[in-house]
């Protein structure tokens, strides 16, 4: 058990009361901040994005817009079009610029998917990001498909198959890699799924943080996303917050058949993209970006698995395989998940995410994001002291009881 | 008949293409320069906002943003949650929080509110901003209640009373001051239309324009939200871009009875703010800048007076009364928007949005934005100078002819 001093216990509380108001999503850091000034947060490693690439942009940005004084324009002027900016993109992804639809974030076109063309049941593997249930329209069945601990939490294909056939949903969501939990399913078995599951009138696969995994020694990216014309079903939704650093941009796009773009854009979702989500889409697409942004994908990759490693080497946690730049972390017994974030917090100033509110764990987890190489560092020391002052407070306890 | 070159009708048929891509709205001034590269735009009067906000905003911004370093939190962190902001906007607006509804823009609370509450039938006055009828649903019926050319396009509340009894729509939309015209509908009629009303299920008023509207002798700022809680089933939305000047943040709110802006939290829009919303919506709430927005505020109301009080001697056209930031000009016979808008365009590089789109409106319009004084003198030049070159024209084709 996690021992707190009572100037401690008072900050845990207001901490519950702040998860709470949050509902299923962490507070923002922005939140974070207003509501708590008494803690000072040092590494936030509840976000999940990569800081070089953020660094990256900021370079971009400053050079492009701040001294090259166009920040005027994308701040007063109206942006573009969703059809205009998914020009855009065409080329570049090889993509017809009918199949794209551009929203502010990923999670605004996994709402307009949901809500447009779920319309009786959706089944979602567990544990995962709880949007995928929570925008369902009312009415909407959703069937749960369990990953199980024993498995790593990893996606079994045939079983999954199986079930489909059974439950006969319209739609189902795969995570590639899973939130919160890293699993990464390979591409070949994505495509049988897609081969088996013709029948299927939805098939979200949902890659916001594909950009992390690889299946090749040389790290090449990997995407679902050019088979959309092979398979009238499938919606691949991709985040560019996570892998691009730049979560408050707002930035995601869509890709799925044509219709279904039409669609959307036949009554809505005209003006979605703000002004620096237009400079990003734009940016995303040239060529010197591209080059450079790749190199700081492969330095994250790398720096990320020294991280998993050195945290698997900690005794008293349980690391799940990881093929994203975050990891779940299995705490030992005695030891709850909320205390022990808490404890990170307060003494070390490292914000954590809890996965006690996330369906589909039975235990006490929390999800680990990478961050730069000193933060991860100090993360690791910080993790080491908090299980040592445990493990030594157990000893005391046993000892005395 | 405007006379074109042969280089200009290239340019004329080119414009044509654009404007179709777009749809209902005009092309933004992004995808216009770069679709475009042979016309250099001096002075973008479709545009609808106070410049002299922008510039405000423009000084905190950097001040406090660029200058301040916060500018990679802006861009790289998660905004706050939905309900976060509207708590933040809750004191200043006089208003509680589960009123007030955030949007990505006063689009897509629009789009919201007219996909998930009106059912059947939806009655809109025109002419108006297009997106009231395009963003229904599939199945709901349109009623359009025509405002008349001969009463200079303002409503007529009687009548208009009268049509809304017999029509029965469970959903009314008043857009005051009035896209694309500005005819201001004052607050005493507008509360006499929510008294005798209140069978109707939902009353929109869009109040975007609203803060270029007085009814007293100091300008003092006009708004009906504060009977939110008086008539459950009135919405008003309120767009930032056009007051504010900052189209390309996308900001904009609701206020709303709060089982409305529940249901819609609870199946989505989490994270529609991005960074820079949020900081604008922080900024809009405190005193310093509010003061000094008011000041920005009336300079730009009495100097587009001053606009359109000589927008009024010209001759050849038809100014329509305006309580907004822009005006409805209607061409003598003879002149095509279309031709008219290009002219302007080509030969003085002034973007006007023509009006041969909008259903409602009978005749050659064009909407004309109020700019800077510089700017306003500018478009009174040039537009002065095409109506005579054009009246000259007439008058060599009726001495040939």
């Amino acid at each position: 058990m996690i021992k707190f001093t009572e100037h401690e216990l008072k900050i845990v509380k207001k901490l519950e009361v702040l998860k709470d108001e949050a509902g299923s999503h962490s507070p923002s850091i922005i939140t974070f901040r207003q509501k708590m000034p008494e803690v000072a947060i040092k590494v936030d490693a509840c976000f999940l994005s990569n800081p070089y690439a953020t660094d990256l942009f900021l370079e971009y940005f400053e050079a492009e817009v701040l001294n090259g004084a166009k920040i005027r324009d994308l701040l007063e002027s109206y942006p573009s079009q969703n059809a205009v900016i998914a020009e855009i993109l065409a080329d570049f992804l090889h993509i017809d610029a009918s199949h794209i639809f551009i929203g502010n974030g990923a999670i605004e076109i996994i709402q307009a998917v949901v809500h447009n063309f779920t319309e009786k049941k959706i089944m979602i593997n567990i544990p995962t990001f709880s949007s995928y249930y929570e925008y369902v329209k009312e009415g909407v069945e959703v069937v749960f498909n369990e990953l199980l601990r024993e498995e790593d939490y990893g996606l079994d294909v045939d079983r999954y198959i199986s079930k489909v056939r059974e439950q006969q949903p319209d739609t189902i969501v795969l995570i590639n890699p899973n939130n919160p939990n890293g699993a990464y399913t390979r591409i070949k078995d994505v495509q049988r799924i897609l081969e088996e599951l013709h029948f299927v009138k939805n098939i979200i696969v949902d890659e916001s943080f594909i950009h992390f995994a690889y299946e090749t020694e040389n790290y090449q990216l990997v995407s679902l996303s050019h088979l959309v014309d092979k398979y009238p079903n499938l919606i691949v939704i991709k985040s560019m917050s996570k892998d691009f650093g730049i979560a408050g941009v707002r930035a995601g796009y869509g890709i799925m058949n044509a219709s279904y773009v039409q669609k959307l854009l036949n009554n809505g979702y005209l003006w979605n993209s703000n002004g620096f989500a237009e400079y990003f889409f734009r940016l995303y697409t040239r060529e010197d970006f591209a080059v450079r942004y790749d190199k700081v994908r492969i330095k994250y990759i790398l720096e990320t698995l020294d991280f998993i490693q050195e945290l698997k080497q900690l005794p008293g946690i349980n690391v799940y395989p990881s093929m994203a730049n975050f990891v779940l972390i299995e705490l030992q017994e005695g030891i709850r998940s909320t205390d022990f974030v808490a404890k990170l917090l307060i003494g070390y100033g490292i914000y954590v995410r809890t996965c006690d509110d996330k369906i589909g764990l039975k235990g006490q987890y929390i999800r680990l994001a990478s961050r730069s190489r000193m933060e991860n560092d100090y993360i690791i020391q910080s993790i080491k002291a908090c299980i040592e002052m445990n493990l030594v407070l157990e000893g005391v306890n046993e000892t005395a009881g």
